[in-house]
């Protein structure tokens, strides 16, 4: 049997090291095929390991005695901090000591971290950060979420075979459909990137490219993948969240508006609390920095024990499908010369 | 008592000629300071001129027998057929026989028929099209909403000036909150266009700059104006009508699981009635092509006769804030020199 080594960054997230640990713990129990290496104070962590019992043994602690903070400059902490938990944990990655990283840290200090310490795949010029974003037809993969503001062309297309990879490996979607962010369906339609990338993406042949998709339809999740820039990634995001939050509460305000509605909401409320949670993004693990030579899952600063444990199991799954192999291979058939390129400023 | 001279593109749109004309004449019952250009086959303008009656003379004819349809390449459609509706409509206004002009005809021939027929505010490098979107706490404006794919910062720095005078001289805002949009709030934040434009929005005199607003605070509506180059600004309109829609047939979906939430949902339809009407910014009127040498107002597609009524009400408005006239004055306390500007390609 074949085993899956999982490095923890035991000090990131609001509710580390003990929600870590225990989400650890919990992943051990799951499968009995992963390994643990959690990185951080090797006193704390042996403490909390003691709940372990049976499994105790597929634990092992990478001692670090440093951390790197919410509030810290990304860049100079992680070059800096050698001797942290999250660094630690990735550089068990570099060395090949572990498959995977899963960290609850500052997202900026983790994709610093991936590209500085574990490195990207050759071939693979800028890792993205991906996110899965509940639709109305079904889940889709949306990136760059932010790891890349300022792109060329052919990255993008490589976040498409890199997001195609993820959803096949990981999800089980045979031949995901990418979509291309943009602000028309035609191909001649967008900015000077968006109309670039086209091209470039019709012209590969590693990944089934859908077109573009207007914002219109994001949301719908009629494509599997979706690819934008690092910028326009975030700001898609982020607006989820806020819409979402913002359209609950004018709902809420004409709600209690009236007697009969108010006695309307109240009959209604398990299903508003389920379509709560059918928005909950986060419900679908952490974000897999892709490109990175290895697998890292960035798990949502808040995780308690049960999201640490899916993002393990994540993680995990990223091994099992060769995410990062498959990207490798994947890389052959991308057509990323590209005369028309943006030149670097 | 001053006049206030609005040329009506007759032909435009999927209720015209007869929903324009009508909602001309009911402007013309409204306000009676306003006098009406209608640009159309004269025959057909005529006989639905014939209803008017006491207003009647008011209303004037401009004879134009073609017609730009919505299938049509704008600014072909624009330079070919100068006897269009649109084109003597926007005509009238460069001739200064009309102080305003308003189109429900093709988003991209009203935005072409601006630029060519009528030409921008001297100093002004790209007219914008700006949107009235409903916020949690108040409605705001976004600019650029897809004039401008490809901007440079300086263009933006504009845009919040356009902005800005819109909301202070239209919507009776004073002072308005101009905030950039971008993916963190520090002024380091952001894509190359993002952290220059910032740097030049803070060095200019002529608008309130509120700094950066971040996606997942944009529905809040704690700003008057957001500005975004024109791909970014469509990407959001486009995705605030997708989401709304979508959050409704998902929460609609979890509201016909069971009984006791489908009555609760039976009595809750009022509010969800008047949470749709919050949503739907064409409720703000048309949307006004910031920029050009005179007032230009993109009626929605499927405006009817009040729709229609309420563009020329704020073309009308648009002339009494003489908004153009401030957008010029505005333009001495803009700081554009720009050393680090992005070249054109």
């Amino acid at each position: 049997m074949s085993e899956y080594i999982i490095a923890l960054d035991a000090m990131g997230g609001d509710n580390a090291p003990d929600a870590i640990v225990r989400g650890g713990v919990e992943a051990l129990r799951h499968f009995p095929d992963v390994r643990i290496l959690l990185a951080g104070p090797e006193a704390r962590i042996r403490a909390l390991l003691d709940e372990a019992g049976d499994v105790r043994d597929r634990a092992e602690i990478l001692p670090a005695d440093d951390v790197i903070t919410m509030d810290e400059a990304p860049m100079l902490a992680v070059r800096k901090k050698t001797n942290s938990s999250m660094v630690q944990a990735m550089l068990a990655v570099r060395e090949k000591r572990a498959g995977a990283a899963v960290s609850a840290g500052s997202t900026g200090a983790v994709l610093a971290c991936g590209m500085l310490r574990i490195g990207r795949i050759q071939g693979i010029e800028r890792p993205a950060l991906a996110v899965v974003i509940p639709g109305v037809k079904k889940p889709f993969l949306l990136l760059d979420a932010g790891a890349n503001v300022d792109c060329q062309p052919r990255y993008l297309v490589q976040f498409g075979l890199m997001g195609s990879v993820y959803m096949a490996g990981v999800m089980g979607v045979e031949h995901p459909a990418v979509g291309l962010v943009n602000i028309g369906a035609e191909p001649e339609k967008g900015n000077k990137l968006s109309k670039e990338t086209y091209q470039l993406m019709q012209a590969q042949t590693s990944y089934r490219f859908a077109g573009n998709v207007e914002a219109r339809d994001i949301a719908m999740g009629d494509h599997d993948v979706l690819v934008a820039d690092g910028f326009d990634g975030n700001i898609i995001l982020k607006y989820t969240e806020g819409m979402a939050s913002a359209m609950m509460t004018m709902l809420k305000t004409n709600l209690m508006a009236s007697k009969v509605t108010k006695l309307g909401a109240a009959l209604s409320r398990p299903a508003f609390r389920k379509f709560k949670r059918t928005l909950d993004y986060n419900a679908y693990g952490g974000a897999p920095l892709l490109g990175v030579d290895g697998a890292v899952i960035k798990a949502h600063g808040s995780s308690g024990e049960t999201a640490i444990m899916n993002a393990v199991r994540q993680a995990r799954e990223m091994l099992v499908g060769d995410v990062a192999g498959k990207i490798r291979e994947g890389l052959a058939g991308l057509e990323t010369d590209d005369p028309t390129s943006i030149p670097e400023k």
